[in-house]
């Protein structure tokens, strides 16, 4: 289940519901922390942040013994989060894993409850920069090779897709983001605006904006989401939008604003 | 501000007391009729399909009026939503707009409010099918020349994106989906998983499993979002899985359950 990005009021009624009917709770001790108020008189089984394969396995084994387990996940637990984990460990041991709604046998009973993912609580404090078409990479070369994320670094510009960058570095890995840089730069214009939210929805929450050459000089960690603007993503004031028409009879100059807006906006239909 | 997918359980506690403080809710008719039940003694300013600009405006006129205005936007109102809307209405006319911690004058104040958006609310119908990079591409041409969405749908395929596909048809546009289904057959396997949720958490909720090359088969409207997985997705059951690394140590033909899993799994960090 989800939690999304931290804070409590950010929480659905649904996840708040699993979390009450939940016998055990196991997730990465941080982000347990965040919602320890829901946790009163749980038993709470907590690890370390590269134990995501013994918390998916725990929660698998208590599922089978009967238990009501809930295993959390920070944002959206399917974007890279614990959904598939325990999904891909179940599918591993040919274990019949079922919906709730469906009939029959099974294993263990699987509910993915969804939350809002890091994107949309990190876009909500930029303003609004994922209005149009966006792209999403981790930069994350653990268990992806750097051929694979460079490529899709590639195909993201080419595409002019607003590109979303999750786990853009880490203590160990500090040179993916400067390569990514200089990727970007030879298909964007370098004025592209750049928004950089670190703990978003946390105590301790930093949302900074920049362009896509000075995006280098940035701090950013792991738990930084970084959003680079597509050719059309301008900054107004302290804010990026991605406007979301292409065919509208304004044309926005890079990092100004528009002089007038006359074209009718389609919406999401 | 965000709803979520529909159904009460998936807003978040701000997107409630945010509801409950406006003394104006502002939104499209069949939105609205989702939170009937939070409504009670607001006033309510509805409008159709295509009326968006005509409800940023009246958001924006009755916010700079002094009221507390609740613009709505199902899903996430930053991911093809209102949020970009009032923000480009807001930078066309010069209008000053400020978040609600920055002090100083503005014409009004903007907070964006996030919520679950339709591409987590049906992945998580679907299993786990947006666990590793994915690309989000409206197929609407109403605002977006085809030849964008074209190059764009291109650039996912080469970068093997896991492809979100928002506004995949409706009546007035029916080809596109087809156009889009050849391009990628060129790129992916016709046994490809695909997911097709319809209405997702909304009364009328369908989820189906198909495959790429049985996609157009499918009955897809303006409701509907289609997941199409990328070289590694499988499915498992009744659930789309799209692995987390491409180091597994086990191999996954498309369609078939994998073998072993022996890999480490980096998670999110």
């Amino acid at each position: 289940m989800s939690l999304g990005p931290g804070a409590l009021e950010c929480l659905t009624l649904e996840a708040r519901e699993a979390l009450a009917a939940a016998q055990v709770v196991v997730g990465y001790h941080t982000y347990l922390e965040l919602i320890a108020p829901l946790l009163q008189g749980k038993e709470v089984v907590s690890s370390g942040m590269k134990a995501e394969m013994a918390r998916g396995q725990a929660a698998i084994l208590r599922a089978r013994q009967g238990e009501r387990v809930a295993l959390v996940s920070s944002g959206d637990a399917g974007i890279y989060g614990m959904a598939g984990l325990v999904l891909e460990l179940a599918a591993a041991q040919g274990l019949r894993v079922s919906t709730p709604e469906a009939a029959g046998e099974a294993d263990f009973i699987l509910e993915v409850i969804p939350g809002i993912p890091a994107l949309a609580a990190g876009a909500a404090l930029l303003g609004a920069p994922l209005m149009h078409d966006f792209a999403v990479i981790s930069l994350s070369d653990l268990l992806t090779p750097w051929e694979v994320i460079r490529k899709r670094v590639v195909a993201a510009a080419e595409g002019d897709f607003v590109i979303v960058l999750y786990n853009p570095k880490s203590r160990k890995r500090d040179w993916q983001l400067a390569q990514v840089v200089d990727l970007l730069l030879s298909h964007r214009n370098p004025d592209t605006p750049v928004g950089v939210v670190r703990r978003a929805r946390r105590p301790g929450e930093e949302v900074g904006l920049t362009t896509l050459r000075k995006l280098p000089e940035e701090t950013v960690d792991m738990q930084t989401l970084i959003i680079v603007g597509n050719s059309q993503t301008f900054r107004y004031g302290d804010y990026l939008i991605t406007p979301r028409g292409y065919l509208a009879k304004y044309q926005v100059p890079s990092g100004e604003r528009p002089r007038g807006l006359t074209a009718e906006w389609g919406g999401g239909e």
